[in-house]
C-alpha cells in the first residue's frame, strides 16, 4: 500500500490517503494540546504509545462486535483505517465526575455516578466544542436519529467492555471521548483514538493519575504515565 | 382561604402558605432580573401582567388535557396554585435559534429550526443554571427516568399548543421555559409561569420582540412590549 498525501493534520495526528480508496493511513504524533487549544507542549513518545494502545482496544473491541475503523498497524506511529467521514460529535462518557463536568455541575471530583452520563459535544474549534443534547445534534443536522441511536447504543456497550477491561489492569475509567465515522456504504463505526489522551485514566489503588491530566493540570512525569499504561497493557 | 407565612422569594415572585396544606398562593411581583441576576431592574405593571397572561395560558392548557398548577385568579397579581415541590430543571424549548442557543452553537439568531429543540437546565443559581442532558439528570438525582418521560412528553405537546395558539393572535413562539412540579401523590404538573418573562414573543410580521429581551438588551418600550401581549390576549 502506497501512503499517498495528506489530507488532515489534527492536534494529535495526521491523517494521509493511500492508492485504496477505502483506505486511510493515520501517522500519531507527540504534540500535545489542552484546553481547546490554548495550551501547547510535546510528549515524548506520545504518539508511538497512543498508536499502540488505540490499535489493543480497537482490536479487543472489534473481538467483542464493535465495529470500528482499525485495519492494520504499520509502523510504531501509523495505523492503516478505514475511511470514514468523521461524524462531527465528540461522544464523552463519565463514570466518575472529574473534569468540567465535575465544576460546570458543582459535583466533587472523584465521586463515582449512579449510572454512565453519556454527553454530545459539536466538535467545532472556533465555538469551543460546546456541549449539546440529541434534540440539538438533529437541529443542527449533525447525525439522523438512527444515527444517533446507532451511537449511544455501540457507546454504552464500549463503556462496559472497557470499564471491565482497564478494572483488569487496575485501572479506573474516569471517563472517555469517543469519534464515531460513516463509512462510504453509510454505517457508522468506531473512529479516532482511544489513549491517556482520550480517557482518563486513574490507578484503581493510588487513584494516581495516568492520563493526559498530568500534562494540562503539570502534575509532572507526564511520559511515565503513558509509558505505565502501555506496560498494563502489553506488560512491557 | 387564609394567605399565611411567605415560604419562598425568587426574582419574580413570592409564594405564601394558606390554611388548605394543598394549596399555595402566588404574587406576581415587578422586580427584573437578567443574566442570572447580574442585571436587575422594574418592569412597571409586569407582575399584574404576568399573573394573568401565565392564568389565561394554564387554563387554555388545562382545556387541552395538560396537568398544570393553576387553581383560581385572587386578584390583580395574585393566585392560588396547587402546591408542588418543583422539580430542578428548567425546560426550554427553542423552535427558532435566539438568545444563548444562537451564541453557544453559531446559529444566526432567527433561523428557524428544523425541529423543535428542548433542553434541561440545572436550576441552581450559584452555578448559573447549566445546560445538561437527561444523563446528567439521572445521575444527579434530579428527576427520574420515568418523570422525564413525562415532562419530555408534556412539554412538546404544550409546544404544539402554544405555537398555535400565539400564531392565532399574530406571535412567533421563539422559544420559552417551563418548570414542572411534583404533586403530594408524586404526580407531575405544569408550574410557574408562562410570560414574556420566560417566552421569547415576535411579532409574526415586523419580527418586533414583545418580551423581556426589550429589556435585556435595552432594547426601550419594555413596558409597551408587556402591554401588547395582554392586548394580543385579551384584546385590551
Amino acid at each position: 500500500m502506497k501512503k499517498l498525501e495528506q489530507i488532515y493534520e489534527g492536534k494529535a495526528k495526521k491523517v494521509f490517503k493511500t492508492d485504496d480508496p477505502e483506505l486511510y493511513i493515520v501517522d500519531y504524533k507527540d504534540d500535545a494540546t489542552a484546553f481547546n487549544g490554548q495550551k501547547k507542549g510535546t510528549i515524548k513518545g506520545k504518539g508511538a504509545i497512543n498508536n499502540r494502545v488505540t490499535n489493543y482496544l480497537m482490536k479487543m473491541l472489534e473481538s467483542k462486535g464493535i465495529p470500528t475503523h482499525f485495519v492494520e498497524e504499520l509502523s510504531d506511529r501509523e495505523t492503516v483505517v478505514k475511511k470514514v467521514s468523521i461524524v462531527p460529535l465528540e461522544v464523552i462518557v463519565r463514570n466518575i465526575a472529574a473534569g468540567s463536568m465535575s465544576k460546570r455541575l458543582g459535583i466533587p471530583e472523584g465521586k463515582p455516578l449512579p449510572c454512565p452520563v453519556l454527553e454530545f459535544s459539536y466538535k467545532n474549534d472556533e465555538l469551543g466544542d460546546p456541549l449539546i443534547n440529541e434534540y440539538h445534534a438533529l437541529a443542527m443536522e449533525l447525525a439522523t436519529k438512527e444515527e444517533i441511536e446507532t451511537i449511544k447504543e455501540l457507546t454504552f456497550k464500549i463503556n462496559d467492555i472497557l470499564v471491565e477491561f482497564f478494572k483488569g489492569v487496575g485501572i479506573e475509567l474516569v471517563d472517555f471521548k469517543l469519534e464515531f465515522g460513516r463509512t462510504s456504504d453509510g454505517k457508522i463505526i468506531l473512529a479516532d483514538e482511544i489513549s491517556p489522551d482520550t480517557c482518563r485514566f486513574w490507578d484503581i489503588k493510588t487513584h494516581e493519575k495516568l492520563d493526559k491530566d498530568r500534562f494540562r493540570r503539570d502534575l509532572g512525569n507526564v511520559e511515565g504515565a503513558y509509558q505505565e499504561i502501555l506496560r498494563r497493557l502489553f506488560g512491557e
